[in-house]
């Protein structure tokens, strides 16, 4: 057995222990002092990441003490403006991979599901539909891939979807070069110029806490595809974005982020596709 | 519709481009600028995260180009070391949590599964049974509502597993104050120190690229906890290890680490529990 705690030996203790490698190199040899007792976060979570609405409200009093009178003017206090940008409710998101296509059409309308693709987006839908979750919204890439799996689940949920939309900034692209770099993969810069910006904007167009006169916790469902769904996990969660290709996702997968009133986000499934049999996974 | 775009208006383009909120306050308000042209990462990957084995060689040649005569009495040339040395074979490492437990046990002997917990590692059980992986080596934490786990799983598939082994180091703890901090869970300090380095030691002994002599792919399954879990997929990923509480995981859910022969690490997964029925699906 190759032994694995052999090398704590040389680990320094305390904060920025170094652990001197034997012929380091290149390599950095810093070790991680998480679990030192004196351990403070690398990066502060963000609470005002999606421009948490109490921070637009115009407070009646200026920082110097003064009366603001715009402010005034709307003859409401602080504390009802307050009251008013205040979220109340979660929001839970659903990110839906599309199912299987085929990867030798010329143009997007070629690259139609394959048949493993529609059954893919079919069990998909039974799934929600199973789960009984109140879904009152479902958007979509307008990808042919992303459009059709939209479809097919609809076709497959009891569910009265009150709004059903779809989004140009969903569509697949090259978010930003990941870290670590792939081999095979290797975008043109024009492409990330492209994309880059247009897949930060569906981010912060769809990843947002409720707005304030939501009252109630709400579930929406968002169809679309890999490169999309990794880089808006990365963001909600504020981790490293550059670390999108550092997962890897199922067709036909469901991916659930959930966002607090108090702007907390956490993950409850990544990539879940358990309610497939295994002759009908597939990860292209 | 509460208008998300709108903000845009204000983000000021290139490296560091700031957002001037409207009445910003005491909150962080730099945008992210993922999306320029000029992206660089903000931390690269560590290639050698696990001791690179590779880097554990000692070449004939020094530094200064002198013969190591240390190095030469192993009658080896450096690229038969370096071949020796060199990883193979890609790891699969199921990560599952134990079924739903008797909160109200006083010891963790009392704290046994509940029906719907022995319910879910059947069904986790007859999952990895269904999905034939070659598993060879299942290891479980020593707590009593892991060891259960693990059991009733194994009765559940056919698969010949070879190594089956118990573990102090996965057992649950507190491994770091999670950023951002959650108002209902506050271990001690000392909790912190007596399971921190613990759990730091549960992932360098389980997570590692293969050892050189491993020549085939291996998949392997850990039964362990959610704290565990968390902290693992942070680390593993090299996310901000302080981010473990950003993931919730469903009881008997599945959670999928690949760790390459050149120590790329990606998960396939996260909380996986598509294989339960929706009445069987529990988070405590």
């Amino acid at each position: 057995m190759f032994s694995r705690l052999r090398p704590l030996g040389v680990v320094g203790l305390g904060v920025g222990g170094v652990v001197v490698g034997y012929l380091a190199g290149n390599h950095k040899t810093v070790a991680h002092n998480s679990w030192t007792t004196n351990f403070k976060p690398t990066t502060p979570w963000d609470w005002n990441w999606d421009r948490d609405p109490s921070s637009l409200i115009e407070p009646t009093t200026k920082p110097d003490g003064t009366l603001n009178k715009s402010a005034l003017k709307k003859n409401e206090t602080d504390d009802e403006k307050t009251e008013r940008a205040t979220c109340k409710a979660t929001r839970y998101i659903l990110l839906v991979r599309h199912g299987q296509y085929n990867l030798d059409g010329a143009t997007d309308k070629e690259r139609t599901l394959t048949q493993l693709g529609e059954e893919q987006a079919r069990l998909t839908g039974e799934r929600l539909n199973e789960l009984d979750l109140p879904i009152t919204r479902l958007v979509y890439s307008t990808m042919t891939r992303a459009t059709q799996t939209a479809q097919i689940m609809m076709k497959h949920m009891k569910q009265q979807i009150d709004t059903v939309e779809t989004s140009d900034l969903l569509r697949e692209g090259a978010p930003i070069p990941p870290e670590p770099p792939l081999g095979g993969w290797k975008p043109e810069r024009h492409q990330f110029f492209a994309d880059g910006a247009r897949i930060e904007a569906a981010f912060r167009s769809y990843m947002h806490r409720a707005p304030p006169s939501q009252t109630t916790d709400s579930y929406e469902v968002i169809v679309c595809h890999a490169n999309v769904i990794r880089y808006i996990v990365c963001r909600a969660l504020q981790f490293v974005p550059e670390g999108w290709l550092r997962m890897s996702l199922h067709n036909g997968s469901v991916t659930m982020l959930v966002i607090r009133p108090d702007g907390r986000v956490s993950i409850r499934q990544l990539g879940e596709c358990g309610h497939m049999p295994p002759n009908k996974l597939s990860l292209t």
